[in-house]
């Protein structure tokens, strides 16, 4: 066994460094400097220096202990990657383990020092964090990099070629969208916005590009103001027509690097208008010292870019038929594997033999790469078969992979970026006969799919209000899961968009108190997690629409986007009420209508068999 | 006709007044220093300046203008009694009809002054107004009293006997309680807390009094240090016995009007606790000035009084069982009273040939009046016949009061207090045979009441997820009620308690959103009104109670307190589903058994046939 590791050596590097800036705790953050829930390899310090390369988790440093904080899905993967590093491992959300501030709380001495770099964190969860230190008068250094400074071998900022989106995708031009900006600034007497969030800046800009997994958005930052926009972006990412393009909209562009710069030079009499969900302490430092006023509000993007315009939506609903007929593909072909692995050995097609989590995936994926304008997946295919169906937000990798049998479940929820818009799918495969337990929780989650997708309700009603829908039949009978019901989506953008979302439980910020805006793209997908057995979650996206206007006021109704039917051999029909079944006739009877049309004669035979009505 | 009214008078000398002070605009509303909903003769300063009876609305006086904002069950009252006056009235609510506060805004020029006596408006009031009134740099003098200045023969306030709410009923002793606060205030950092508002004094130190209409509260201010406890009450109100028992707890009694004063002088070094809900304006300020520093929250008894207590619990039980008694033989009477209206002139009852919406609340009125421990209206019943029971908050007077007639519907909405606890019921009684449009609304209504009251749901839902389920049958047609679906309901206090509350919508207080605990009382009351036609609505009180737990959490439920039938003639039974069906038959077999008994034979037998199975 090696005495030190590699690991080991870096986190002394770090504490070297940290003595010099008289620093008693290192906080290293999973985000990039605009907030992105998928960041670029340049980002990745705190991959760098634990070593842990999931997705979510946070290191703190001290003199003389290293911790990682990170959440139930990735527990066995850090316990692996964390073993010789000497970094302990808390477990968030298990008993008896402290919240990162409450460690911080317990650790430091009164006055301490805290240095993070403040690029990483936005300026509420920085509230949040400063808030509880004050107790102990612990400061805060957020103008920091300290792993920056000992990384030599830092991989560059991912600079890939930005591209416009063209109008027949986006419906409305930079033009309209600018100007639909400048005046509400007007509004709340703001000079000048800045906007950090990439999606934000691409839906404006009707950019797209490709430096961070899974979202193709461009790294910049971009400053809004009455009358000028200015794009900061890595030159080399813009080729000369855009460029000009750019040009003729009146839109400057810079050198991302001169961003900070230019913040402290061009912006001193302006009244400042930044998002504190959306903007990093750090730029909101430097805002508040050059500028007049800062004024606080969500971004002025937000809402529009949440609402759907016609063109958007009708592109979305073509994006989802593409991507049904490819999940549809899918399930048949997973359907008839499985029936072959029932057959004797003779019978079998050996290169079929074996069908894992991550095969099954990757098949799925090929059915989505036939599809035309397809770019890629929205997030990481989660595959998750049997006792892994459980694991809410299981990502299946070579030490956990597992071969799919005839029998029992496999959870796969997936999504798509086409020029047609985001998708967002899960549905629940059987993969063999299921007992009568199994089929009683696949009815109770559709229960409350059905329910809020059949939701008509007053506008002025959130996400909060109507959770409840999709959890009713599962509360009932002591059921419960521990996510959201939905999210809003994107337009070839984040799969996770806010503010649209249904919650049963008020968050710091408060979006599932927004009100549902007809146009807004929000997943229903509720679940059921029978640990060590199997997991069952049924996500459509839906479109939140005006159903009538009356004396009483203006009523809602969701549309349906996604177009996959669910699995009738799961389905109790007897525990459905009338509503719920003539749903559900309806929901299939448009499955195979709409999308038919597209698969191979076999697909279509016996996607009419589980589409009749029930 | 008079030149001048006594009002116009009234005006004349205020503005003298004002303009001493070199006030532009004066504003008086109509709350006592306490934030009471009802309120002694004192207080009514509104009422004084302007004429204008009713119990809500605000008066805005300027150098020429002088205006009244009341909302809709006022409209016709108030027409009447401004007549003459030259304060115009503006009708909230209505299209074009201004805001108060924009109506500042736009009358005021910059830099005007506003006069108003902060003691009657709440911190969070006068901030929302502060905020916009600065839009114009309005300055806001909330030191002044001039209605108190110029009113000569203004009665005293309100000084009854204040009696100590016995153990048996209480639940808790004040010690227990005072204790229990004490905790609270450590826990928070601070030294002391000053409560206001007269429910949650009353609560605290288990007293209680008649200073204020339909609330038997005691006029006070209650400072809670560590170390001490100070009663600021009139003196006259406190008899030697309880002033010995308080002594025994060590509680110092003072005069209420020394209560500023004491302030100033004693609390210099103090951190103090305050809840912007619940304090005044006035109060603040002094707080500020004369303390060390000022925390805000929600009074740390809202929670404690909120969730009743066992004994609490088990009173309210029994106040229920008494009220309902009531109201069944207030139902079985007028049911009986309409049935001899459709007599021959010769067999009937000369007595009983007019009854008016008035004269039934009466009757009703003496139906509680027979009920031991009784003490009077927990408010003022709304009892509206036929199209006024399309009027929310209708209020009947000499002017409106109408003759109930063996046809239609009644809708009584009306409440008690009683030594085991408050009361609120609305039930809606049909007079005679009723359409399948009458019956279909008043079912839809009934649905919506009776799936809020099955609801099972995870603990920490608040009233915010809930409320849907008392609107989705009715906003399935297009209906919608223009009210919140429901209010906490206090112990021999105030009928509307916060926090809990079912709402669709996030109010300022945010009460909406905090979490329903066992042991909360809620009112659920859903209702449909048809202008001109007639008005439904069903209310009973539940109780929050623990469901079960297991490991997907902790799980509530409701029992419902009011045991009243609803109105068999009125409900289609083929609209009912098989939950709604079972419920309502339990629910009316629990009817019968728990009432019957405390019924006369007439009664008893028309109980039994309206309870039957359906």
């Amino acid at each position: 066994m090696k005495e030190t590791t590699e690991i080991q050596e870096k986190l002394k590097t770090l504490r070297q460094l940290m003595q010099e800036k008289h620093i008693d705790a290192y906080l290293v953050l999973s985000s990039d400097y605009h907030g992105s829930e998928y960041v670029g390899s340049h980002f990745k310090c705190r991959e760098y220096i634990s070593g842990f390369t999931g997705s979510a988790g946070s290191v703190i440093v001290t003199k003389s202990a290293a911790c990682l904080w990170t959440d139930g899905r990735y527990f066995l993967q850090a316990e692996q990657e964390l073993k010789g590093s000497g970094i302990t491992l808390y477990r968030m959300g298990e008993e008896d383990v402290p919240e990162m501030e409450n460690y911080l709380l317990e650790y430091l001495e009164e006055h301490a020092q805290l240095g993070i770099d403040g690029r990483t964190i936005s300026v509420s969860a920085y509230r949040k964090l400063e808030k509880k230190l004050n107790k102990k008068k612990i400061h805060i250094c957020a103008g920091l990099d300290l792993i920056g400074d000992m990384w030599e071998d830092r991989p560059k900022m991912s600079c890939e070629a930005a591209w416009e989106l063209d109008i027949c995708y986006a419906g409305k031009t930079r033009a309209e969208k600018l100007l639909e900006i400048q005046k509400e600034l007007k509004k709340k007497n703001a000079d000048t916005t800045i906007i950090s969030s990439l999606d934000d800046i691409a839906w404006t800009l009707n950019v797209r590009g490709g430096d961070t997994e899974c979202t193709p958005v461009v790294l910049s930052f971009l400053i809004i103001s009455r009358e000028q926009v200015t794009w900061f972006v890595q030159k080399e990412a813009a080729d000369q027509k855009l460029i000009e393009n750019f040009r003729t909209n009146g839109i400057v562009i810079r050198e991302y690097h001169e961003f900070y710069e230019y913040l402290s030079k061009e912006l001193q009499a302006h009244v400042l208008y930044l998002d504190p969900e959306r903007t990093s302490q750090f730029l909101y430092e430097k805002a508040k010292e050059c500028s007049k006023t800062v004024l606080e509000g969500h971004n002025v993007t937000m809402i529009p870019k949440a609402v759907k315009n016609a063109v958007e939506i009708e592109n979305m609903r073509k994006a989802h038929k593409k991507d049904a007929a490819a999940c549809i593909k899918f399930i048949y072909w997973l359907k008839m594997q499985m029936q072959k692995n029932t057959l004797s050995k003779a019978e079998r097609n050996p290169d079929n033999d074996f069908i894992t989590e991550i095969s099954a995936a990757e098949k799925l994926e090929e059915f989505r790469k036939e599809q035309k304008n397809y770019l890629g997946a929205s997030f990481k295919t989660i595959s998750g078969y049997a006792r892994h169906g459980a694991i809410v937000h299981y990502s299946a990798n070579e030490n956990t992979d597992i071969q799919l049998k005839p029998e029992n479940m496999i959870l796969v929820d997936s999504g798509g970026q086409y020029l047609e818009g985001t998708t967002d799918i899960t549905r629940t495969i059987a993969l063999g006969s299921l007992s009568w337990k199994q089929k009683h929780h696949y009815t109770l989650v559709l229960k409350g799919n059905l329910r809020l997708a059949g939701a008509k309700f007053k506008y002025g009603c959130a996400g909060i209000n109507l959770d409840h829908m999709a959890r009713e039949a599962l509360w009932k009978e002591g059921f419960d899961y521990n996510h959201g019901t939905g999210h809003g989506v994107g337009y070839l953008l984040n799969v996770h968009e806010p503010p649209n979302s249904f919650r049963s439980l008020v968050s710091d910020s408060r979006y599932e108190c927004m009100k549902l805006e007809a146009g807004m793209i929000t997943s229903n997908e509720p679940g059921i997690y029978i640990e060590g057995e199997y997991g069952i979650r049924l996500e459509n996206l839906i479109l939140c629409e005006e159903a009538e206007k009356n004396e009483y006021g203006k009523f809602m109704k969701f549309e349906t986007l996604t177009l996959v039917p669910f699995e009738r051999d799961a389905i109790l029909i007897q525990e459905l009420d009338e509503n719920e079944k003539e749903w559900l006739n309806q929901y299939h009877a448009r499955v195979f209508e709409e999308i038919s049309g597209e698969l191979e004669k076999e697909e279509r035979e016996w996607l009419a068999k589980v589409t009749a009505p029930l």
